[in-house]
C-alpha cells in the first residue's frame, strides 16, 4: 500500500442551483478541483451519489459525467450507500491509489435535489431507511432521528437546548463560509421557535436540500511530491454498516458503524481521538452530531450534549466539530456531502480557512454516515 | 497484485419472481455462492444495482443486504453503472483482492425489475440514456439500438435474418439453461413475425424484464488453494467508457469502449481474441451481439452478422457466444447480467455447464454494457 495524497480541492456555492443543471454544477466542481492541482488528465473518477435517479432521471451517472467532463474513455465509477455516497467515493479512490492500480484519481459527489418536488425530496430520502418495514410505516428521517433524539434525552439527560446549542455552534462556523447554503447565525432562541418537524426536532436542527457537488483530485505521495503540491495526506480510511433499521438495534443512541469505521481509521493511522485537532461529522440533524463525537470517542458515551454546551466542540475549544459549518448551515447534497467534508479538511490544513480557520491544524477526520446510521466511512488526513 | 479467484458462484431460477421480494432474491442467491464457496464470512461485499430507487424505492442498498445477509457490520459498497453495474461490482472485489487489502469478497448484482408497470420500467432503463437531450427526446433503449441496427445495415449490409439468427442461436442455448427466464427455442420465422418494437428490432430481438440476482464469491489464489476449491482465476479485466450519447460518436455501429476495455483484458490476461475459448457478452438486442463480437475482435469490422449465419458463434463453432443463452433467454435484471456471466463461465470452466457444455473450455471472456455503450466492463477467466 503506497501513501496517498490529496492534491486537488473543488466546490462552488451550494444552495438552490435552479439555473444549473445536474452536469454544470459536476464539470465546474471538478474543473476547479482539476486547476487546484494543476492537472488535465486523469486515470479514473469515483461519484458518489445517492439517487440521481428519483431527483432527476438519471442513472449510468459515472458514464454521463466522465463524458461532460471530457475524460472518456477512462473508467469511471459511481457508488451509491445514500448519504455516504461521498465519503465512499474517497475510499474506493483511496484504495485504488494506494494499491497501485492507479495514480490519478477525482473522487468527488453530486446530488441535484431541488428540481423535484419537497414531498418528492422526502421519498427519495425516504429510500435510505429500509423501504419495506420503516418507509411501509410512513416514517421518514426526521421521524428516525427524533426517535433517536428521545433516546438520547431519556437515556442521558440531553437537553432540548443541547440539541439546538449544535444548530448554533455550527451555523456561526458556516456563517463564515462563502460557499454555504445558509451562512447566517441562529441563536438557541430562534431554534426553539422554528417549526417543529418530528417532536422534538424543529426545522432548525434538520439539514437543509440542496444542489451541489464537491471534488477531490488524490494520487500517490510520490506523484505529489514531483508535482511541488501542498500535501495532505490520507492517513486512515475506514468503513462498517450496521442494522439498516433503527428498530433492530440495541441500542437507538448508539452508532456503531461510526465507532467501527471511526477504529479502523485511527488504528490504520495510527491515532487516538485525542490527537485529532478538529472534526468534519455528519450532522445531517442536530441528535447526529451529538451521539457521532460519542461514537468517534471525542466524550464518553452520554456525554455529547454536555461537550457542545462546554464549548469544547466550538472554534477554539479542544475539539473543533464542523468549522466548515456542516451540512446544518453549508447544506447536504447527499451525495456530495462526504466529499466536502475531505474539501474543508483541506483548506483547514492547508491553512486556507479564513476566517473560520482552526489553529494549528495538522491531523483532521471526517466522518459521513449513511442513514440513520446503517452505513458510515470515516477518513483521516495529516497535513505533511 | 495477487492473483484472484473464482471460487464460489450462485444464481436462482429468474423471471418474473412476484412471489419474493428484492431482499429474498439477494440472500438466497448470495448464500448459494457462499455455500458454493464454503465459506460463512466475508470480508466485504459489492453490489451491481441499476436503479433499486426507480424500481423498488430502495437506496442505501449495500448497507439493507449486508444486513439482511447478516454480514453487518462488514463493508458493503453498491455500484451503479446502468447495465454493466454487476461487472463493475466484479471488478472492484477483483481490485480490493488482488491489491491486498481483502481476500475474502462476496461480489454480486441484483435488480428486481418487474414490481413496476411496463412504463415505469421503461422510464427507468430509459434514464441509462442521456437523460436531458436522448431522454428529453423520447428516445427509449430499442430506439437508440434500432439506430444502431440501421447503421450496421445500411454499411455493412448486414440483414434482417441476421439479427433473427442472434435470437434463434441464444435462445437454442437458453433453452438447455434450467435458471432462464424464457427457456424456449424460436425460429427466424418467429423473430421476423413477432411484434415490432422500433424498426427494425421486434420484440424477439430484445432482452426481457426480469427479476434475478447473481453473485460469486472470489479470494486470492493462495486462499482458493488452502480451501481446496476447483479454481477459476480473473486473468484480466478491462473498463472504459465513451460517449453517453449515441450522436456524440463517430460511427454509430461501433463500440469503442467494449474494444477498448476488451484490449486491456487481453492484454493484462496476455491472451488474444482467438485465446478465448468462448464468450458471454451483452445481446442485449441481437444487433447489440452482432456490434460486440466485432468489438471483441471475433471478427473483423462489419462482420458480426456474417459470423452468426456461419455457425462460427454457435455452440460447436470457432467461438461460442452466449452459451447461457444470453441475456436474450436467460433475462436480463439489469444489475445482475455482469455477475451472471460470471457465474456461466465458471460453471463452464468447471466443467458443470451440463447439456450447454462448451467442449474442453479454458478460457472465457464476459463482456458487460451500459446504456448504448456508455460503458463497458471485460474480464478474462482462466481454469487452472
Amino acid at each position: 500500500m503506497r501513501d496517498v495524497a490529496v492534491i486537488g480541492i473543488g466546490m462552488t456555492k451550494w444552495g438552490e442551483l435552479w439555473e444549473k443543471s445536474l452536469r454544470d454544477i459536476y464539470v465546474e466542481t471538478a474543473l476547479l478541483a482539476m486547476k487546484d492541482a494543476g492537472i488535465d488528465k486523469l486515470d479514473s473518477m469515483y461519484i458518489g451519489s445517492m439517487s440521481s435517479g428519483l431527483f432527476v432521471g438519471q442513472e449510468h451517472l459515472a458514464s454521463m459525467l466522465a463524458d461532460y467532463l471530457g475524460q472518456a474513455p477512462i473508467p469511471a465509477v459511481r457508488v451509491e450507500s445514500a448519504c455516504v455516497s461521498g465519503g465512499l467515493a474517497v475510499r474506493l479512490g483511496f484504495m485504488e491509489v494506494a494499491s497501485g492500480i492507479s495514480d490519478m484519481v477525482l473522487v468527488s459527489g453530486i446530488e441535484k435535489m431541488t428540481d423535484v418536488s419537497g414531498n418528492e425530496a422526502t421519498y427519495a430520502l425516504g429510500t435510505a431507511a429500509d423501504q419495506e418495514y420503516e418507509g411501509y410505516q410512513g416514517i421518514t428521517f426526521p421521524g428516525l432521528y427524533s426517535l433517536m433524539a428521545r433516546a438520547h434525552m431519556h437515556k442521558y439527560g440531553t437537553t432540548r437546548e443541547q440539541l439546538a446549542m449544535v444548530a448554533v455552534k455550527n451555523h456561526k462556523n458556516g456563517s463564515k463560509n462563502p460557499l454555504a447554503q445558509f451562512p447566517f447565525e441562529v441563536t438557541v432562541d430562534t431554534v426553539l421557535n422554528s417549526v417543529m418537524v418530528a417532536d422534538p426536532l424543529r426545522i432548525l436542527d434538520c439539514s437543509p436540500i440542496t444542489d451541489g457537488a464537491a471534488a477531490a483530485v488524490i494520487c500517490s505521495l510520490e506523484t505529489a511530491k514531483k508535482l511541488n503540491k501542498p500535501i495532505i495526506k490520507i492517513i486512515g480510511t475506514g468503513h462498517a454498516t450496521d442494522m439498516i433499521q433503527l428498530a433492530h438495534r440495541k441500542d437507538l443512541t448508539w452508532l456503531n458503524a461510526t465507532y467501527l469505521s471511526g477504529k479502523q481509521a485511527y488504528e490504520m493511522a495510527g491515532k487516538k481521538p485525542k490527537d485529532m485537532d478538529f472534526a468534519e461529522v455528519h450532522d445531517c440533524f442536530t441528535i447526529a452530531e451529538i451521539c457521532v463525537t460519542e461514537a468517534l470517542g471525542f466524550t464518553e458515551k452520554g456525554k455529547g450534549g454536555k461537550i457542545v454546551e462546554s464549548g469544547e466542540t466550538s472554534m477554539g475549544g479542544r475539539i473543533p466539530v464542523n468549522p466548515s459549518g456542516g451540512l446544518k448551515s453549508k447544506g447536504h447534497p447527499v451525495g456530495a456531502t462526504g466529499v466536502a467534508q475531505v474539501v474543508e479538511i483541506v483548506k483547514q490544513l492547508r491553512g486556507e480557512a479564513g476566517e473560520r480557520q482552526v489553529k494549528d491544524a495538522k491531523i483532521g477526520i471526517a466522518q459521513n454516515m449513511g442513514g440513520s446510521g446503517g452505513s458510515t466511512v470515516c477518513h483521516i488526513f495529516e497535513r505533511e
